[in-house]
């Protein structure tokens, strides 16, 4: 019998189970060089070491979404390999900031398993959890998949949906930053001076540029976060499939969308929060994806002299953000990738 | 109304007007990986941190190329996202090195303008400044590039061209040497055992080798260097246009060009300046880059054991180096991509 | 007379010459992360720092075929640049740890030559050495490859084929080690509780997973460790050639098949030892690849509590691995691409 691992089928999940993903990371100067080669993103707290220290961080926090990459990876060979379709995150929280030299591991718990009538998939949620090389969280996020099942046959376990909230608390955001001296930030070098209080709820905005995905770009980014999901490498094998081609991660569009998305949130300098996410379609090398922004909703932060902002963030493909597509009734727009509800933080 | 960007056209430029550009920039061995990956550029004194304190660095500097190519990319979103075309580089001097650590930053300054006959352009001359996290000076260059008019009825501004010199005098090269120690410098790491004196004007040489760039490398190159330019990403938008594809970055023709001539300048560790340059025609994905060098001229430098060489440094697409093509009369020939006019450093 | 080199050809090479290979080459967390991204290698002591400080390296090392890549990298200019074939490895071992921030420069000693009988080409022996900054030799190995004659005309040097062994000595493996205290090695972290005891002489694995290389990847792994051979970039000259196509370097389907291996080796954590590999046929980008191992010895290793496994490692292009491709009689298998035969460590 082979010693290799095809992953965990949907009968293999526990309720309460416990795990512990493999392959801990430490994150290096070297993967933010490769984030940047991959997404553009010009956030001056990531970009500058002075500009971050000016604000009160040591050096600049690595990106966020980078962050969640990495923890994310290390979930997929036990929870996701052999997942149909990547259902929706929530009640991500950003705990503490992440720097290069420190090292993230993840662990996830089953939250949640419901049986489809089908008897062939069946929905598994999980609570993971990043942490750094002294056991802090970093990160934390629920998260559900339509993972197949081995056997047909194999009983259904006790139906178990969990009660997730349909966004983060806005009192519960600002964990991970340093104490901030607001006095220190740059407009000039930001690249705007549009600030926390110049946004308001129901303004929608288009981030203009568009940049088409190529197979290389894709692959080197899940890689770089050593998510080993088989349906983003393997052409031989997706040749035969229902799109006959490889599926670029979800992550990449998340990736993309926030780096398009600076033009318009300059000082949007950092995601504090996901209260929800879906990937509306499968995105496919080729493909020019678009971003647009709308504000759902604003608070202020006890401590620091920051507000948040509550961001839908949609990525469409080939169709100008200036379009602002979304939905038709319930129907999305067939050009709608990823809609995502986020919370940003900016200085007032 | 919109909070995103469009970039400046034309008539939003005023003679004199100082721009500080956004998104300061932490340069890291990353960058350093990533660029070597790139282009796979030999040079001894960039690739070894032993072989550049050996000859009195303290450590590899960036290579210079990447410093211009960071220094340029921020003054995009100010000077030329609505440019036609990107017209000429001069009087261009790298002041100080850079180390990986250091964090860039960049102004320009408006030194002429002058409306195009058509009232639908108008050429934009600026002095940009790259400058390190204590305000030092590392980079300085004038260019000028073609830029859109938003409205084709805005006044015109007074013509203004500034007199630019057709070469950086050979005195004020060096400023980016540290105390140099040539005796520690090997021919056998470096690759080559020809130096300053080995060399002679109106000699011509064929660096042979050819590279064929590919979307994803121009991509990651360009957002590597946060330049945002539209005309490099987008293949749904760029389907429409002139050309029907996406446009390369002209400085990543200058770097693949500098990368292959490492066969035939092995010694030439340090570019000192750049006189002028042109992005004669433009480039494309699956192009294969060749490049050729002339000296153009010599001189010794004060203090150190180095001495310059001016070098015409052109790069051909689909066309051997061989050929040594570049014109006929005053017409291009069709191959020729790039037309550099430099000042690299070798030991004597 | 151009000052470019076209490098040696096989009249060149001299028995007992001493080639001191140009390029010294710093390696930092730059490269590492460029080699994550390439590869996707998800082995705990390269990904880890502070899984590697649990079993008693300072940090974790660089991986051992990156180092492999970049010492071979720079004896391409002198040995290979008018390589018809690589025909061989043996005799390589890893003999000391290379960390981030240390610098790699490359020495070959010409250690056989053998005039093939259509005079046209001939078999350069060598024995390459890697050493760090201090001069301490990193690895070291023989390689043999099919040089072209310049001039069918020049005499033939004396025929000398030296013997080299069919494996590398058990006894000695593990000089690249540190003193390691495998109590520190957590199962959960590594992704397998399978270690030395568990696997057997005769045993295949098969690694499931497939990947597709891309253009750009190969290029830009080639380029990072410096390999400048021309059939890797040059698409112009090689749409003339034999295959119409550019080639992908041996030395990416290695890292390839290393990384593939992960997925049922989780533990063997280390490359110890080349004994013999085997490009049977040349890649190009398109190709799937998917790997499989046999379990070819065991050793028990004097001090440290590692146990080594010779493997065979076998990549095979599109063609999944539960084949267990490889030869029928005398003859490769057409999918086969590399036939490796490896010690690998794992924990006791």
């Amino acid at each position: 019998m082979s010693k290799s691992r095809d992953g965990n089928f949907f009968e293999d999940f526990r309720l309460g189970q416990l795990i512990e993903h493999a392959t801990p990371r430490t994150v290096t100067a070297g993967d933010v060089a490769l984030y940047t080669a991959l997404y553009g993103s010009r956030f001056a707290v990531q970009s500058s070491d002075a500009f971050a220290r000016a604000i009160g961080y040591p050096r600049s926090p690595i990106d966020d979404v980078l962050v969640f990459h990495i923890v994310f990876g290390k979930t997929v060979p036990d929870v996701s390999l052999n997942a149909v379709a990547n259902l929706g995150y929530a009640e991500c929280r950003f705990l503490k900031p992440v720097y290069p030299g420190d090292t993230l591991s993840s662990t996830s718990e089953v939250i949640g398993l419901r049986e489809n009538s089908n008897r062939q998939t069946g929905v598994v949620y999980v609570r993971s959890t990043g942490r750094n090389q002294d056991g802090a969280p970093v990160l934390e996020y629920a998260r559900w998949v339509m993972v197949k099942k081995r056997d047909e046959a194999a009983p259904a376990p006790d139906e178990h949906v969990p009660q997730l909230k349909k966004a983060v608390d806005a009192k519960a955001l600002g964990a991970a930053l340093p104490a901030l001296d607001i006095a220190g930030y740059s407009n000039a070098l930001s690249g705007s001076a549009r600030r926390w209080g110049d946004y308001e709820v129901g303004e929608k905005i288009d981030h203009l540029e568009g940049v088409t995905i190529e197979e290389a770009e894709h692959q080197l980014a899940t890689r770089l976060y050593q998510n080993n999901s088989r349906v983003h490498f393997n052409q031989h094998e997706q040749r035969e499939g229902r799109f006959g081609r490889r599926l670029i991660y979800g992550g990449h569009i998340i990736s993309l969308a926030r780096a398009l998305s600076f033009n318009g949130l300059e000082n949007a300098f950092h995601v504090a929060g996901i209260n929800a996410g879906r990937h509306v379609s499968p995105a496919f090398a080729g493909d020019t994806v678009y971003a647009w922004s709308e504000v759902l909703g604003k608070a202020r932060l006890d401590g620091p002299d920051a507000g948040a902002i509550r961001v839908r963030l949609v990525a469409l493909k080939d169709k100008a953000a200036a379009s602002f597509a979304l939905k038709t009734g319930d129907q999305y727009d067939p050009a709608v990738l990823l809609d995502l509800d986020l919370w940003v933080l900016m200085p007032l």
